[in-house]
């Protein structure tokens, strides 16, 4: 039985080859030619259900957005979240539905640099990433610094890294991992609603839970290669 | 009445040149010669009531130690608590102590580079400095980049500025400002005591008080200068 149900799971994502790509690797390097544009690419690593890239990807139609899982199922999840986000704005059904700018791939963050070519990559956003709490699982982190040191290589001179959580833990772990890979920090929150829910920032499921239930959300956003250069000499004062 | 109790303070402070300076600017520059030795010299800005300069004093005594703070009153309690610190330690009276590797220095730390040379310091701390909540005062906050490029001046080659706080404000401030001004953070916490009092940290008052009402303490350090490089290529990465 659970092997029908998982096989059914996989013959669904097999169906929708223009929304779901179950082999990044085939795609490293032609990322763009796949959007058949030249615009941006966000990723976000470790999507889940998908309620943050499908919204992303309709208020932001002239960037290119892909979300990456390891699990079908999420997958499967966040498919149907981005054909209904955009059924919605198009008044489309959403059987017929294609967005435009959004993939969901299946892939082992792990294994990155199988999936991206140097500087294919403008944005990745890491939002509510697993803590794995214990010091010894420190390296499965997404914003560990072997991690930051790939996700350097795959960034393009603009890159930037979104980053979001509820953990303090994490937060202070990956705050010491940005400075310490030298990365340039900017927009450090330590309580990103502080002031009321912030209209600019598209919401995940797990952000919507913990700030309904008056938890604390840290933010930060990391600049790499000369997007931290640029930033620093041009804007990063103006704000004191 | 008022200007009576000032002048009983004064007279009181000028009693003690050796302990206490009341014109910071007269040993700019020879404040290794007035300590009549070479060592690192370590400056608390705004020091308070003295409890953490007179306890890392004791507990250092191959550092020179300046407490600093702008209130007559605050120079006096300090220096009452450095004595008693010191008679403790050695087991003089109070009245006789002379602790060798401190002072405290009247003076408003918006003037700074009045009181010191460049590189003279080795190491400020701030702790628990006022953090000015109101936008419009942010100016005033003691981690503004205005004052942290007047440090950076002022820290020599292995310059350090350690900075304690219980304001989450101040904190997110104080991060995005010495991320803006590119100096190299470390030791960056969300939670000092997460893990219970830690013996390695002299408390100050407030953090005493704040730590039993179960408040957070953020802590951060901050490399300037050639420590930043050379602390960055050899150590860091050794903590992950």
């Amino acid at each position: 039985m659970r092997l029908r149900g998982r096989k059914g799971i996989r013959e669904n994502l097999e169906a929708q080859p223009e929304l779901i790509v179950l082999d990044p690797r085939e795609y490293k390097g032609r990322w763009k030619e796949r959007f058949g544009n030249d615009r941006p690419i966000y990723v976000e690593l470790g999507m889940g259900k998908g309620q943050f890239i499908s919204g992303m990807s309709v208020r932001y139609p002239d960037v290119n957005f892909i979300g990456m899982d390891m699990y079908d199922e999420l997958i499967r999840r966040a498919g149907e979240k981005g054909k209904k986000a955009w059924a919605e704005k198009t008044g489309q059904n959403v059987e017929d539905v294609r967005p435009p700018n959004l993939n969901l791939a299946l892939g082992n963050i792990e294994f990155i640099e199988e999936f991206f070519a140097p500087g294919e990559i403008e944005r990745i956003y890491l939002n509510f990433s697993d803590p794995w709490p214990k010091a010894k699982h420190g390296r499965r982190r997404l914003t560990h610094p072997r991690f930051l040191n790939k996700y350097k290589q795959l960034l393009n001179e603009k890159g930037e890294i979104h980053f979001k959580t509820d953990s303090q833990t994490l937060f202070e772990f990956s705050l010491n991992a940005f400075a310490a890979v030298g990365l340039q920090m900017s927009d450090i929150s330590l309580n990103l609603h502080r002031d009321g829910i912030n209209e600019n920032h598209v919401m995940t499921e797990y952000e919507s839970k913990f700030h309904a239930q008056g938890m604390n959300i840290y933010r930060c956003e990391v600049k790499v290669g000369q997007a931290a250069l640029r930033n620093y000499e041009e804007h990063k004062m103006d704000r004191f």
